[in-house]
């Protein structure tokens, strides 16, 4: 048996990943919770009680839905497209004409600043994403950075100006599905990517290759001067607004999730290797089957995953030399392991590789296990969840809101590095998403965006105390 | 769950199937064994004892090796190419050299028939196969029409006239590697498939498919004008001498195997349909994961397999959308039963399909079963088994020979249909067939050629006798 960890290009699932995830091979080092502030929480809020406008914020989902909707009722609004592009210039006018200044930073991520009482304090992010998967829904994302502009609705109708200032986020290309990395822009922001990197990846639909995100910025008109760069266009916090992209809140029939961190996560490649013989003639105890062995190690991967209280997925498997009256030589499938803390899921890829070993030894067969990609547990920062955490209790009652980690990654994941930030989650029908039957109601919708609203009030409130 | 005996296109697979098989859609009735001569085998064998020559049959099988011969030992011959050509111009000349007249079939099977004592009886067959898999080795096949020639030069230099005649025959396309159905000239000969059917089968390699099998014939000049039929080119009994491509006759150190007939075969294509889930964000029993079903599946097939003492085997797999991140919701797999019993193996399919139901059923998945192809088991004739098991005993002594059915499709298959028929098998060193790798000594191949010219002169004897 052979366990590497290695950060190998994914050549064989090139065409098929969607990507939501960075990859190891393009960090910058250093990264990590590196800022240091923490705020008082013992302080008693005095935030104002402005309520969103639930029909508002849902007219406006849909209205925007306009640029690149599709027949069954989703969105397909690739990063950098010309549908993105119409959106874009959407957010930028609809922000100016709210008073705010918007920043395109050379990832093309739009900053929509809305001045505050403070002239020093960076603002307080509220960022998601309006770029969609292939066959995506009009919820993922597109819900943060709406509630963010009805935040701004909320804000300029009742006249109130923060003490910090605030910054509506789009970060570009959060899905990976066009540029194959997701998260790429909070990343490249957070320093975790080099700018280098970022701008030299090729557009997955084309096979030339000449087509890059950073030509695709320019064709649209969205390459930005603003540095790409926490250091040089920094935030106090990060706020998100996100549909749970899973059906937990549903099932347990709460109305908000207090998003705590996001879990640790990461992907094995497993390589069988087996023997290829004649389906009809050769004995089944002579065999070395590289998918019968395959098959004892998707059965026992699960039972790890189960005992340990996490998550296990084979969502890629395939078999050479596939004839179906030859027993297969080799047997190729991906492992995706999840789990709250990083230490439990490092044990469960120990104990997946000891067992892998095992069955392909008792099978004839020999494995190889490369560890091409893994994300640590994050933890959000305290003052960020406990604003979250009271206007959700606050918004919905207690019992309505569950503490809950993020099981996918979001931009966050990369602001989280370098300024407090925490998450705010809305039921999801049927735990359903990229896809086009994504469905929030306009009342979890509009809740969500209370909680935002809320959340970001409380922090203003706090960073202004500590100012003062 | 849903199960369907269909005759669905392979179009899943097309263009990696290696076939040695016949699919149903094609088969013409009536075909089974109709012939009902039976020859009296209690009568005493008066045998002339000729010795094949060990190094002239191996010179001529590695001296004809040159047309397709592949760097590593091996041969690419496929079936009406230029090297197939070649060698087929090759078989005519030396055995018109040998005294035969060489007769072409619609089918390009070429007849060398050498003239018997009788000028009524059709000929005994010694027949098997000149071409290979596109990676094949040099015994699949060229063993038997060698075996053949060697014969046909043994009896020449003994001045021996056999009673009824001798056709020495290559079968067209054997393989089925490039036009895929294998054994098909033997079954349009046998009546199995229909004439035009076969020669409209696509050369696997002509994306055009403007090169059928008669096109090919037509271009290497091997369209012959004699019926492909055994009711117009009839023969009394066919013998074929083989590679075992099973490790059985070297694991039990055996060095004859007496091939009694053909086991049961067949293939189901499996689907499996489940939810696409968000590996990260779907708690483990919310699932309805494909795979996790096909996981167990397989391994269940396995454990009914080797209860009924019968062969499985898992192939080819592939699941959909091939995003380590996402819950596949399909999967499929194909599965290939055999066992030496077809009514067990109809019990293993039953089996199989109730338990591929409850499995997918206890994880909210759901299954089709398509039984695409199956192949009844074929039992050879006594009067053709009785001579190959006594030229056995007598050439290897009767501890070296084993009895045993044949686990993949040959030629013989079809000709038992219509004349009685049996086969040789000789030990394959590590099991191992359809690879450069392939091979038998030139002391197991003499073994078999001489247990071959034994048989059919034994049989000759019963004709003779039966006759008088």
């Amino acid at each position: 048996m052979l366990i590497t960890r290695t950060t190998r290009a994914l050549g064989l699932f090139s065409s098929t990943i969607k990507s939501t995830s960075y990859s190891s091979f393009s960090r910058l080092a250093p990264f990590g919770q590196t800022y240091t502030r923490t705020l008082s929480t013992t302080t008693q809020a005095t935030i104002p009680s402005y309520t969103v406008n639930k029909d508002r914020l849902w007219n406006t989902i849909h209205e925007t839905a306009q640029w690149g909707a599709t027949p069954d009722g989703g969105i397909r609004r690739l990063a950098l497209t010309d549908t993105d592009k119409a959106v874009r210039e959407w957010f930028v006018s609809t922000t100016q004409s709210l008073g705010c200044t918007v920043k395109v930073d050379e990832m093309g991520s739009l900053f929509a600043t809305r001045a505050g009482i403070s002239t020093s304090l960076p603002p307080i992010g509220i960022g998601s994403h309006l770029d969609t998967q292939p066959a995506g829904g009009r919820y993922d994302g597109i819900l943060g950075v709406q509630a963010g502009i009805e935040i701004l609705r909320v804000l300029e109708e009742n006249g109130h100006q923060t003490y910090a200032p605030l910054a509506v986020i789009d970060w570009t290309n959060e899905e990976g599905a066009r540029f194959n990395t997701g998260m790429v822009s909070s990343g490249v922001w957070s320093g975790r990517y080099a700018l280098d990197y970022a701008h030299a990846l090729p557009a997955a639909e084309d096979k030339t290759k000449k087509a890059t995100l950073k030509s695709e910025l320019e064709r649209i008109g969205f390459l930005g001067s603003v540095p790409a760069s926490y250091q040089a266009n920094p935030l106090s916090a990060h706020f998100e607004l996100h549909i749970e992209q899973g059906p937990v809140l549903e099932d347990e029939g709460k109305m908000v999730g207090v998003v705590t961190g996001v879990q640790s996560m990461g992907w094995l490649i497993v390589t069988v290797h087996g023997k290829n013989q004649h389906s009809g003639t050769c004995p089944m105890a002579r065999r070395a089957c590289a998918l019968t062995s395959a098959a004892r190690m998707i059965s026992r991967v699960e039972e790890i995953a189960l005992a340990a209280d996490g998550l296990s997925t084979v969502g890629v498997i395939n078999s050479w030399p596939q004839s179906p009256a030859t027993v297969p030589h080799k047997v190729v499938f991906s492992v995706d392991l999840s789990h709250h803390s990083t230490e439990v899921r490092e044990r469960m890829i120990a104990e997946t590789s000891a067992e892998f070993g095992r069955i392909a030894q008792a099978n004839k067969c020999t494995v190889e296990i490369e560890d091409i990609w893994n994300s640590p547990a994050v933890q959000f920062h305290e003052d960020c969840i406990s604003c979250v955490r009271e206007a959700a209790r606050n918004a919905a009652g207690e019992d309505n809101v569950k503490e809950m980690m993020a099981g996918a990654g979001h931009d966050s994941v990369h602001t989280s590095d370098r300024c407090p930030t925490s998450m705010v989650f809305v039921p999801s029908k049927g735990g359903i998403s990229h896809h086009p039957d994504e469905y929030s109601s306009p009342e979890q919708c509009a809740l969500g965006a209370q909680v935002l609203l809320e959340s970001v009030l409380r922090y203003d409130d706090q960073l202004k105390k500590a100012a003062l």
